[in-house]
């Protein structure tokens, strides 16, 4: 019996390009071209993550991660010198001040009633906390990448997030705007649930658009699959 | 600056004497003393903890520790027969369905609309995630042992709650309605919040009736506490 739905975050449950963008735009005006850069940013968070997974470089939390990708971007736009320390410290905390998509926060509320919720998500317990309260997501616990000291696609993400509730992987559901998140997720022996997010990179975004297997639940966002999963 | 209020549970947030009863009394019936029982259960606490704090056994979680204690105090009290696996597995979720005292639930959410809150308790991720959704507590993250994969009062698992936030021990207040648990945190840095609970231990009680220092905060209650914090 399903008990418990553990959610992706960046994409899934809240909007990071507007988000980052808008702390960026917040930062420079109109010196750099805000979504430009929340791209860039963003674009380094795989390779960053590879690292670790792969063993070569112990868990630390995306926080780091973030700031190191930050510093790269910077230096890559020609911004070294335009922002200070302080500055560079407060601008790493846009991931702590993206919009929840209209959807998340009805959805989730919703699910709360019958399930508990909580983020499967690479961002640090810290930068899960302090999100959900800018958003209002009222999550039940806070886990994910720094329960497992891994990052998501590795099993043990999954496994140890269901572990942490008591659970079997079984019982519970990772939902994601993300078909690769769910198949990890599915290998890892969890029910799977997605919808698509088909702005999350913007207006020309290609992938995701679908499903690519026959995940349990497919819905329209997050609103529909609580409508789905609730009697 | 005070950025996250951080709580002991049993005893503190919740009355564990009387929902373990309660329990126990649903179990068993007439044929045992259900507060006897579960002031019995509760008195193999710290010692089962303390194999684990002393370095002796490898962390585990306090679910597994009610568990053995559960067994051994059915044999303590002659019970070993009247009832079997499942029923056994389903008393140990006594811990998950603990009564907040009155002021807990109101205290609590009035705390959060301005802090961060999570529990620092022995429970588990798991036994505080369903404790809190069995008692309305909206905690923003769930933080102590496990995270620290030790038990209180080991400094670590104060300092290791207050770096999960992200925030230096000065920036977070233990709250705790038992003096040695604010004197543990506050030689690891943390600020310190007391009211007393002097029913925990039943009507005869003579421990933690007061505060035995000048914590940083004294209430008389829960939501006394918040009254003080709040503006």
């Amino acid at each position: 019996m399903l008990k418990a739905l553990i959610f992706d975050v960046f994409g899934t449950v809240v909007d990071w390009r507007s988000g980052v963008a808008r702390e960026v735009g917040a930062a420079f005006g109109e010196r750099v071209d805000a979504l430009a850069f929340a791209d860039a940013w963003r674009g380094r968070y795989q390779p960053a993550m590879e690292g670790i997974r792969s063993g070569n470089r112990g868990y630390v939390a995306l926080d780091i991660l973030h700031r190191e990708n930050l510093d790269a971007t910077l230096a890559a736009f020609g911004l070294e010198g335009a922002i200070d320390e302080a500055g560079r410290v407060d601008l790493n905390r846009a991931w702590e001040k993206l919009p929840p998509w209209p959807d998340s926060v009805p959805g989730l509320t919703a699910l709360k009633t019958r399930y508990a919720i909580a983020p499967c998500s690479n961002g640090s317990i810290a930068l899960m906390t302090w999100l959900a309260k800018f958003g209002g997501l009222r999550w039940d616990a806070i886990l994910g990448a720094e329960i497992a000291q891994d990052y998501k696609p590795q099993p043990a993400v999954y496994l140890k997030s269901a572990a942490a509730l008591g659970l079997e992987p079984e019982e519970v559901m990772m939902v994601a705007a993300h078909n690769s998140d769910l198949a990890a997720a599915r290998a890892a022996g969890l029910k799977t649930g997605f919808f698509p997010r088909p702005t999350e990179h913007g207006p020309g975004q290609t992938t995701d658009l679908e499903p690519s297997e026959d995940w349990d639940v497919v819905a329209a966002d997050l609103q529909d699959l609580a409508h789905r999963l609730l009697p």
